[in-house]
């Protein structure tokens, strides 16, 4: 019998490799317990397989083809429902895991919590670790209504661990007060509103840097991704996140893992956010681990 | 690390067993390419995974639950793309390979070309087989504008290999004028337009015999069931298609397998169509296995 | 070159027999002008037409096809937008037309004021004529907010014409308190709530006598139909509406023509209220008309 | 200035008389922070209103119309997003606040969690009160996943408050097995799948006793009523509700009170879901009330 | 109790001052009647209010808070269907309200023609008022089919009371030939096609002018609005338009009132148009007031 | 009786000439049965000429009238479904009579592949014929898992038979391995990714010679463009396109017929493509054809 995997959506295509023979390793992280506003990421990494089926495997951007990599999609992590917390601790162990497996690690989300446990066990690994991060919203409340694990908060704390110096925010334009003055004045790299251009710019200081990618698909305007929980107007377009995609892989920053986080398929029936998060990811895949 | 199956959607609700220690299987066959005029049912067997995750594990109308099943969900086949000959072999080797170790198979489809290789497989191991048919359509051309492998001719296949006296048809509400004399004078148990009531009447005839059941969820009116590649008006609810598994399942038949096909979860956006299908697997799952 | 009418949906299925040698003439009305709430009907016919390429052209209920009898699909009429008068002056002219060539018309709306012209000529060419009138509304009002020219007008114009006595309404299960009262007063053989019941009552009374049909799919619970303008919760299903109209065809009544209104494809994503718009049609062209 | 409050979906229609003038009293509680699979039924009292606009006030059914009856449409109570126990105590002060003021009470949800403090509340002003619960779904457990306010609790509170032999329930159809267990064997008047019939042979137990009525909108079939957040196939058509809405206003109890909960209008598209609950709500506003 | 006003969508975020004490009323003109195409505005102002919601009350384009500014959500006018001369002169004589009172007005339409009055009443008070318009349309006609109340005349009549040289348009992408020969002849300020470069150019001549803005929501190409009655391809994207609100409101223009119409909700499911919408409301109320 | 053809949407706005006096000539190819991956686009040209109701008949861009045109929709051809060769022979077949007759082509699709015959009989016309192709995908496969006739093979063809140098691409982003190292290597004037920039500066090359345009709706973005097979992220705007399209009817190229294809109406509810595809094809008709 031969049960396919790729083929029904179940893995990513091009996943042809063990985990053990892998470089890379692509997972899902199915959990939304703390989205106030309009739950359903958890069933973005699902679709985002099943989109693409719709890819080729070549990327003429790249010049690079999935065979040219050795990855294995993992599959989803099993995160317990309305346990933040318990959710977190798995993910961390499963990312010191993969830091001690030497595996390039690749999340889908999920809602952006996801990622504060995955730069935890980052910073643990990497001393002079920057963080690049690509959203509509600064992230960067102290707390949700007395809550600290909120979808809301994983900036802030990723602060906290590497100092606010070593976070690079591009796009954002949504966001509170405080939060905004915090960008401002605590010495973060805070680029607000646009992504190409500053990140042409600062990239440069990143050479050489351990840098965790982090991306939050909201950055797109509703019109390329409506398919997200708070989606924002003024955002960029699909294009323009190829291309931040792209500069990042170029550019001679030591990527050390990343995430795409937050697609909510049920508010999108043309599927075009999954579509595009698909190709997104064909192109981290192909485009980001490299030799230090 | 635990990586889930159940909760993402990659398997059916309380699929816990391995193929090894159960007693049912449950697969997917995603494949339409014979489909003329609406394809998408490719996608069905993972989105009626993904419409699991909102059930109960509890049938309220059997008291019995998943936990009293062995079963397990052994994924989709892997069937090449515009390869209707390959896939159905692929099928048929499959299920003969199902029936050699003793599982009860239950297939999720797909269009309905995949159920000719199971009825094929299955009247070999079962010489006195009679197959329930519930269904919109006839399904009982001898070919599809030349081609005999067509989603529109399983059925007149089953008369040949079974004998029409074995097949019993319910629910049809349409087909050419060729099928429905076909369906009329050939000796087929034909009981168009109603399902309820001539089941009622029929199913003790068929006490002890072994019996296959062939489920399109397009017998279902296109109210309950948009998502289909040829919705059919005039169709019955979701309650009397509840019923008539029940009354299948209670019934003195010798249930060797069963299928439902034809879910295309792309014409339908509220998923109503996924998640009834998902209960529809349950109460088969739950209802149809028993000893002789 | 062969420019094809019926498969690119520009005609209804079947329809092979030009205007002169046809029997029956299908025929569009694409107005929508007074309507309040949710306008739309006017690309009923032709997303109608389009759904029609799906049906077989064979009907199992009536063992008849399409191919016995003869018939023409006249495409839409040219209505002026936003002048009602003009649109019913052009609609009364064509049926008069229709009459005189005699053709048996079956028209689609469609706001239902297209039935008001239609009703006209045919209470001027037979005396003695009944109307057959399913719906969800009353459509009993003599203005609305002072304007004759009303989708909520044209049944009390049918009672004025030929009497209340001869109207014969059933399923109608919303109106204003004036309009029920002058239903239950004025004579009108008024049948609310119910179609099927009370229909196989009154059958036998419309021995013989000329009777036009008219249907709004609105009669059908939002369930069957969403794609209409003022969608009314509580109706009756898509085969209750189909036995009606087999009943209708099968009685003694000697039919005169028919419409279906009111199909606004724009609420409906699924197409299933087409779907069942374009059955119910083929039904109405195989059943209704016979010798008298 | 002139500004309506009718006419832009503010209030329900009909809503003319200030509280303190009013004898009856509706208003929503747009709450669904405890709902674990799809949220979005705090969007529900909003679009109710708004799909109201498309009713008449007239009921045929009941040969009455909204002038016939004093009521006031509140508004939406402010329930602080994510702190179920302070939403409760609002809901339960207002109820208070609604029965000193001798209000008939009639409550949009929200999540099914919103009925908990009516009932508590109506329990403490009637010693005699019965529940009349029509659901697809049992609600009684003692918590989910530890809480135990939740919105699969409610009906197990009520059964502890006023004895489990004092709660009526119709049509559930989904639960776990331990509340299929409870229902069956504490003594509760539980009935099961059905609606229309048991509930006609139940009504006259409960004449002349203070009755209160909660009825989530899931008891129907997805097919009218996708818009809520645990569809589930098998259940009964907005006809049938409506019937069962008529009989317990006709029936000889004396009925205190009302809520309507858990449409949740994200998941249709075609919004029938909020079309049927507004004449739903319409039939009760008419129907409910009377006289000891 | 507390009835909330602003969570439920009821009012817009931020609405905390009463009517006396606000500097700025928010209003909504809730009609569609003269839409020939695809009617649905009707619902655009409780369906921003609703998408508020999910705003922030912080514009970080602007560094400025919803509570720095005292302003007051009216609710929407009772206008009356299908009267458009009478639903004008209700706005006229409420902006002649609102500018007694000293209030800075922002209307929510509602199709264009609700501009008319508000225009009107404006040219009254000011002088030298100017017209920033920015639109897809023209909205040039003197009349449509003989109309002179239509939603494609407001602002041929707004050049007929303040001379044509005295009105900006931008934008404008569609409308008939004489409509354009009328824009390119007549003196007006016509920038056809683009609005971010002419409009950079154009408002220093606007300095300390007394000006109001009229927005058509479809200058938005119909990727970033496809809820609006008229879609027109070929517009630009809501950074653009963020961008041009934030010029009108940086310049030196003595800003006296704005509008922003023809959001009809039902032809986008994803909400991004009143997402969109409402956001640009809030950048208008932070930035277009200020003292002269 | 008047039956309208442009009214109801069964001929593209504007079309008043007969076949005989027309100079241009509109057709549709309904077909779509080489699409692997989302068929549907057979359905394209019936709704692009519902969606041309919405459009003007004037274009502001080119300050031309559909009526300063004298042109013709033939339709669409009847093409046998499931039969690739016989719908290409039908359609060169019309073309060589069209070009026999005269007539600037321009075709609607269906699926690329209906552009293989449209080039085979323009080559055999033209002797120095150059195509320009404007799409998301290469378009160069040999054949698809053995099929030559496929709607990824069109393009190849065409640098057959009037060799590669005289192919121009723009805009493509996504295809085989194979198919970019043929496109990089064959001597093809290929611009991947971009249109405007390169178009511009390609266009002085083409002058003077016969140019036939085709353009695959899919070079837009999926924001954009939706309702298509294989939507791509990363594309361009309606405006681009627009744009190109006004590049090349201005350029000196002598443009002999073009085509649009790919649109698939049903994955696009809001109807967007198809009301840019409309406007699209009214640019070309005003703009393309000139005297040499």
């Amino acid at each position: 019998m031969s049960f396919d995997e790729a083929y029904s959506g179940k893995v990513f295509i091009g996943s042809r490799t063990s985990y053990t023979d892998a470089d890379l390793v692509l997972f899902g992280m199915p959990m939304d317990w703390t989205v106030s506003f309009r739950p359903g990421s958890r069933f973005g990494p699902g679709r985002i397989r099943e989109a693409s089926v719709g890819l080729e495997e070549y990327s003429p951007y790249l010049d690079k083809h999935l065979e040219d990599v050795r990855y294995h999609d993992a599959g989803d992590l099993l995160l317990p429902f309305g346990n933040p917390q318990k959710s977190l601790d798995i993910i961390e162990e499963t990312m010191d895991g993969f830091l001690r497996d030497n595996k390039f690690p690749i999340g889908i989300g999920g809602e952006h919590l996801v990622s504060w446990p995955i730069m935890k066990a980052m910073a643990r690994k990497y001393e002079d670790l920057a963080v690049i991060h690509i959203d509509a919203h600064t992230d960067l409340r102290t707390d949700y209504e007395g809550e600290v694990l909120s979808h809301s908060t994983p900036i802030r704390k990723a602060c906290e661990w590497i100092g606010p110096e070593n976070v690079f925010s591009f796009g954002v334009r949504s966001g509170e007060k405080e939060e905004f003055l915090y960008a401002r004045t605590s010495g973060m790299n805070f680029h607000p509103f646009e992504v190409h251009e500053p990140l042409q710019r600062i990239l440069p200081e990143l050479h050489q840097r351990p840098v965790y990618v982090t991306i939050d698909i909201d950055v797109l305007d509703p019109a390329y991704a409506p398919g997200t929980g708070t989606a924002e107007a003024g955002g960029i377009s699909s294009k323009e996140l190829l291309q931040a995609i792209h500069s990042i892989g170029h550019s001679g920053a030591f990527i050390v893992g990343a995430d795409l986080v937050e697609v909510a398929p049920v508010y999108d029936h043309a599927e075009k956010t999954a579509i595009a998060a698909s190709k997104f990811i064909r192109e981290m895949i192909l485009g980001f681990p490299k030799a230090r």
